[in-house]
């Protein structure tokens, strides 16, 4: 029984170190790539520097790097973090499964462009451990233009498929689809914007090992800001009005609308917890709240609602 | 068998016409307020005028009147609503009741002051039935100054326990400190403002009945407009810089991250799929997120965050 019970414990002890050592390994891809982006991201930017605040709460630590009125950006942030503690009743509601003790880390940014001509973009990478008995990987990339470009929007699928691609035929398919459910603002009836990709509890398995899955959200990581430079360049320099000023403004209050009212991440952070400048740097830097605004029928304002739908194949744009 | 069962159906069938009767009452009482209220705030500002939209559902309608860029008042909204209908998981988790169908009326209101020197005003009273078996009343009133005034916060908390008192005399202290508790922004450690009173579950009983609490926040929503209108006219006129106008702006973001992360109105109109606009008519009309802002040592911006924390007796001021 000694020996037995020696083995078992000898057994959880490895398992623990190898978990351990799992997270830790993430952690550290994950901070590669958030120095990565800053640098694209700035060198993009030309006037912008990106700020760097270290936090650190009981549960564990963070790195919020915010950039705000840059020439292109007018806030913009990306966070990393790395916490772990008790799991608590609320986050099992949130994340659908129970367990004791969590580790978890991850990076999550947003990009709110200067010209409401620009879309916003949000892309977050984690990996969560539960009783050093489950992990899985989740995340997700998504674009929410002011007003909606078609070929901008299939370039962006375009360049996410093909990440997927890489990984798994499957992909891009199932994460578009669970984007559209994923980011849909059920009081309003709109999707946030053209989607993306999400996805979450992507557990390693005899097929697919933890490394595949670190790897596969490492690249989407490493992509996001090259994807969005692209994008940015586009359209910076393109002049706007006050009235398309305004009506960026209008729709980022849905963005904030979706962040409060349905966000994972952000009920995660709060519920767990966290840091709240650090959650709440995603928020849009100025923001209008118009009682019942309704474009002109025929105006772009109007064609970009038409749009906030799901199941729209944007490849084929 | 025949009979008892006749009888019981007679008296459900009795039960049914009275809970229908009372909803009514309570109807017809809060829609004169809401003319009552929109009256006086009108005169008040001298240059706003309220829009006045009726919305129908599925479960009910409504009536939502709005003013905005009033020469005192920026954005202002008085909401009635009637609904009916299946109660869902998701609103029972809401309440923390259980049951199959529900009745609902209530006003709810916000001011946002131009000036940031005036403060952000909030009531709201409702009335709900569960099941045609159990009913109660719900509300409150509370006053989110953006730079706080203690004689102010001291003249609006004495206005409402004098209501509170011609009714109970343990109303005011038992609900100032539910309003602390509810009025709270767990991520931030703060409160929304300076508080003022909240009730719920008030069920009438043999000593005070449904006409008692039916009376009871019909004078809170009548005293509601002329307690504001006599706290703004204070400050309406007062010179005021852009520095604090933005300072404004920033606190309004709080006020938008409790209504969206925590109030049970907002959550309960979007649960049970009532009209986005009408419950996002409490958003302020323009929102500042910034990053980290810390307000100078000794500014009256660093005064109004020490105050942001409960059980603060403001009768003594």
């Amino acid at each position: 029984m000694t020996g037995v019970y020696w083995l078992t414990n000898l057994n959880y002890f490895f398992m623990e170190l190898k978990q351990m050592a799992n997270i830790e390994k993430v952690a550290n891809e994950y901070l590669k790539i958030h120095e990565h982006a800053c640098h694209m991201v700035q060198e993009s930017d030309g006037n912008g520097v990106f700020s760097h605040d270290i936090w650190e709460k009981e549960l564990g630590y963070g790195v919020t790097k915010v950039i705000t009125d840059g020439e292109k950006i007018e806030k913009g942030a990306i966070n990393f973090s790395k916490v772990s503690g008790k799991y608590s009743p609320k986050m099992a509601k949130t994340i659908g499964v129970k367990g004791e003790r969590f580790a978890a880390t991850g990076i999550s940014s947003i990009f709110h462009p200067v010209n409401p001509l620009a879309p916003i973009i949000h892309m977050n990478v984690r990996y969560f451990e539960l009783d050093t008995r489950v992990c899985w990987f989740g995340g997700g990339v998504d674009l929410t233009p002011h007003y909606v470009d078609e070929k901008e929007a299939g370039f962006f699928h375009r360049a996410i498929k093909q990440i997927c691609d890489n990984y798994d035929k499957t992909f891009y398919q199932s994460f578009k689809k669970q984007a559209d459910d994923y980011y849909f603002l059920k009081h309003r009836n709109e999707t946030r914007g053209v989607g993306g990709i999400f996805f979450d509890h992507l557990k390693p398995n005899k097929e697919k090992s933890f490394e595949f899955f670190m790897k596969f959200t490492t690249e989407l990581a490493l992509a996001y800001p090259e994807i969005y430079v692209e994008i940015l360049n586009n359209k910076a320099k393109k002049p706007f009005s006050n009235n398309e000023k305004r009506w960026q403004n209008i729709r980022r209050s849905r963005y904030v609308e979706f962040n409060l009212l349905y966000d994972r991440g952000t009920r995660f952070g709060i519920d767990s917890g966290g840091n709240a400048e650090s959650i709440m740097v995603s928020m849009p830097p100025v923001v209008n709240w118009w009682y019942n605004y309704q474009p002109e029928p025929g105006s772009s304002e109007n064609k970009t609602n038409s749009f906030l739908k799901k199941g729209i194949n944007w490849l084929k744009y």
